[in-house]
This record gives structure tokens, sequence and C-alpha cells, in this order.
């Protein structure tokens, strides 16, 4: 695996202290306590909290000057001159975790130091331990061996994941009606990663309240993969430099991307 | 836990030897290869052959006599007068577990012998190795620790689970409009035992095309858990006595059990 070995260290070094932080509370209702609002806007739970502060504590130790973009602190610079930023979400799938459903993960992307050029991007599954990560250049990987999208060019055959069903009825039945399979999972960082490895041949963001923590690691694994990630019109995916702002996002293996966008597309 | 201990360690047993029989192929191509037409009537996939067959030999080590009814070769007799039926998934989940998708289960019911007196219940989750088991009159345990259900009384607050989604658009819309989160996670066994546990609050059969091996020992895990189970007009779910007959299935905590059939009931 031709990676940057230092950046994936410091993500390894993170998940592991997010993961030490939380894992004795996962599926207890304790851990879904709501403490305040975060700076995405949405409700901080204990075990978002717990995640995110030992992921602080473990990157100033590093010693490195960094930017991170946080999902409920929001912005934080550790050291004087930022060299690289950290964009994490850390804790993915929070409702899972803190029901003990089984898709939850860690998501971090490393821009240097402009979101412009991210250029790595890290997802760990919490349950399996599986880690996926991606340079730009250089492929996307899945614990050390190069990953690739589905092949399939029937929508028929399509097993597809979907996002933020609850107000969007019309685009989602659409898109049941197309496909083989829907897969509601609650964890987007890694439903990324299943497309780019081709568990899943698209997600579909439905609502478009997704924001960078979410998408930044999962968009590079996807497009290093070799698959394609766009907006609902099918334009580039602008991420925008802080952690309230919503895009809207569709991923797939690359070969269907513009049928998954008529069908989901703007009603 | 007060649960017959030489049930639970048949079903230990046979559950090993799937799992030894299938890992090696999970999430590759050649798991999902169609050998044949099973009995009860779908695609059998050489990751579900692979596992019932480990099964049948294991089972035929065991010396007690026995009837086994099985997704992929239906009904089978070993020895000369069985004590007992078995009802077994050898893998449910197979699309997931072919693909990758951390999620899927074995699910092993067990009558004496007549179906009509199921009296355990037994679902492991071949990921997380969680063992979910529950006997006639004396609770149901995850890990050997006792389950129950969530005790949320409101609709606006559930997280439901839902099976079948592709024709059948409308129920299941009008069932996304009502409920806070939805989960489609492939795995029916193991999505009876989170209702069980209060992982889900609900699931809902939107298609009623399962079958005995699907549900046989997830319904008694409900409801020994305290949850309730019937069919989509509120009756009493008859579990029909061969593998091709198809039942239409709602489970949930049992405090809005109605309001869920009233969304999702016939239309």
């Amino acid at each position: 695996m031709n990676i940057d070995s230092e950046l994936l260290e410091l993500c390894d070094k993170v998940s592991a202290a997010s993961y030490k932080a939380i894992k004795a509370i996962v599926g207890t209702a304790e851990a879904y306590t709501t403490l305040y609002i975060g700076a995405d806007g949405t409700p901080t739970k204990l075990i978002d909290d717990l995640s995110e502060s030992a992921i602080i504590l473990e990157l100033q130790k590093d010693g490195r000057s960094m930017r991170v973009i946080s999902e409920e602190c929001g912005e934080r610079i550790i050291g004087f001159k930022p060299e690289i930023t950290l964009v994490i979400d850390p804790l993915d799938g929070t409702h899972n975790a803190a029901m003990g459903i089984p898709f939850y993960s860690i998501s971090i992307a490393i821009a240097d130091p402009s979101l412009s050029k991210i250029r790595f991007g890290y997802v760990k599954d919490f349950v399996t331990g599986d880690v996926y990560c991606a340079e730009t250049d250089k492929g996307a990987y899945l614990n050390g061996q190069r990953i690739h999208p589905s092949i399939k060019s029937n929508l028929m055959e399509f097993c597809v994941s979907v996002y933020g069903y609850h107000p969007h009825v019309t685009k989602t039945t659409n898109l049941c009606q197309a496909v083989r399979r829907i897969r509601i999972l609650g964890c987007v960082s890694l439903e990324l990663c299943y497309v780019a490895s081709g568990k899943l041949d698209a997600f579909v963001d439905v609502r478009g309240s997704l924001r960078l923590t979410d998408v930044a690691a999962g968009k590079l694994i996807v497009e290093e993969a070799g698959g394609k990630v766009s907006d609902e019109k099918g334009c580039k995916l602008i991420l925008q430099d802080n952690v309230v702002n919503r895009v809207h996002m569709v991923a797939t293996n690359g070969l269907l991307h513009q049928q998954i966008l008529n069908i989901t597309g703007r009603q």
C-alpha cells in the first residue's frame, strides 16, 4: 500500500483513542444523553462528546500544528501555524452506536491545509475494525488491499443505500422501484466506503443535508477507488469550509451515475 | 441464564460449523454463485449451500433423532423417530454476507416436535459473535443477559426496520413519514432480535413474503423478551409447516403495535 504512512499512523492513533473512550457505553441509554447543541447545529450526545474530547487530546499530543474541523466543536487550532487541516466526524452513526446497532465509524479527511486540497481520507469501522483509506492519485484501500467499485451496469441489479429518507418520499420511492435492493444503514462515511469497495453499488443522499465532516473522507475514498461523486445535479461536489452548511451528494460505481441522478435529482 | 443448556450447546455447535464453512468466502463474488433452486423456491447461493451442508453434517454427528426443516434442502429426517424438529435458516442475510456487508446470521428454532410448540429460539450474529436465545416461559437473552424491548411509546421516536420494500411503496412511505428513523438492514432474524433487545422499536415486513425459516426463532425471542408479534392484521402469526408458504409479520416493542398495523396493514 503506497500511502502516506505518517498520516495513516496519525489516523490510527486518533481512532484508537476515540474507540477507547466510547466502547464502554456503546449500546447504553446513557450514550444518547444530549449534552449541548454542537457546532454543526445538531444535538451532541454524550458518546459524540467523549469521542471528540479523546481525539482532541490525542491530536494535542502529536506535536504538529494543525487546524481541526470537527462536528461538535467546530474549528480548533492546535499549535501556531497549521500545516494540515483535519476534518473529523468523531463518531458517524451516533444513533446506531448508542443503540448497539453495529454500523458506526470515525471519519477523518486531511487537507494541506486548504480544504480544496483534501489529500488523505480515512474511515474506520469501529465494529469490524476495518480501515478504509485513500490518498490523492494513489488509490483507495481496505486493510491495505486496493479496492474498486462494483462493475454492475444494470440498475435492476443495484443495491443502493439511502440517506435521509424521512421528508423526501417521492425521490426515495422512485429509487426503490428502479433498483434491486435498498439498504438504510445510518452511517454515511461507511456507506461511501461500501460504494468504493463494491459492497454497495451507489449511495444517494435524498435529503441534501450532509455536512463536510460526513463526506470529506468518503468522497476521496470513492473517487480514488474509481467511483464517481457529484452533487444532485451531477456537478462537482463543493465542500464548504465549515460544519454548518449542507451538501447534497450522490456516489456511484461510475457506470450508472447519470441514471441514478435522473431518478433522484430535483423534482 | 435459566435456559436449556443442551439445546443451547447444540445450536452453538451448529452455528460454529456453519461459520467455519463460510468465513473464507464472505465478501467474494464466488460466494454469490447460484447453484440450484432451493426447497424454498429461491436461488441457493454457494455460501448458503456450504453453510447448510456443514450444519447437516454436524447434526448427523449429534446422535439425537431429529427432523430438520432448512431453507435450501427443505425437510430432512436424521435417525428414525425424531424427538425434536429444528427449523434452520443456515445463512440469513445471504446478500450481505456475499457482498461483505457485516450483517448476517444463523437462525435456529427448536420444536418438540410439532411446530405448534416451538420452545427454543437461537440467532447468532456471525459478525459480532452475539448470541440471542429464548426458551418458552423462560425469557430471552443476549450473551446470557436478559433482554427487553424498548419502552418508547411515541411513534415519532421510533426506529423501525423494514423488510421487502421494492413492490410495496405505499405502505413503506406511510411508515417512513410516521416514525423517526428507518433502517433497511437485510437480515430478518437479526432485526427481530434487535426489536427484542430494544435496538430497534419495530420490524415491519411490508411484503408478506417471509418464510418459516426466517422468523421461527426470532418470533419466540421477541415474545419472550416482552415484545409483540402478529400478522399484518394483528392476528396470531401462524407458522406453516414447510419452507414454501409465506407469512406476513409485524414485531414491535408491544407499546404501539396497533398504531404500526394501522399504518402498514392491508391497503
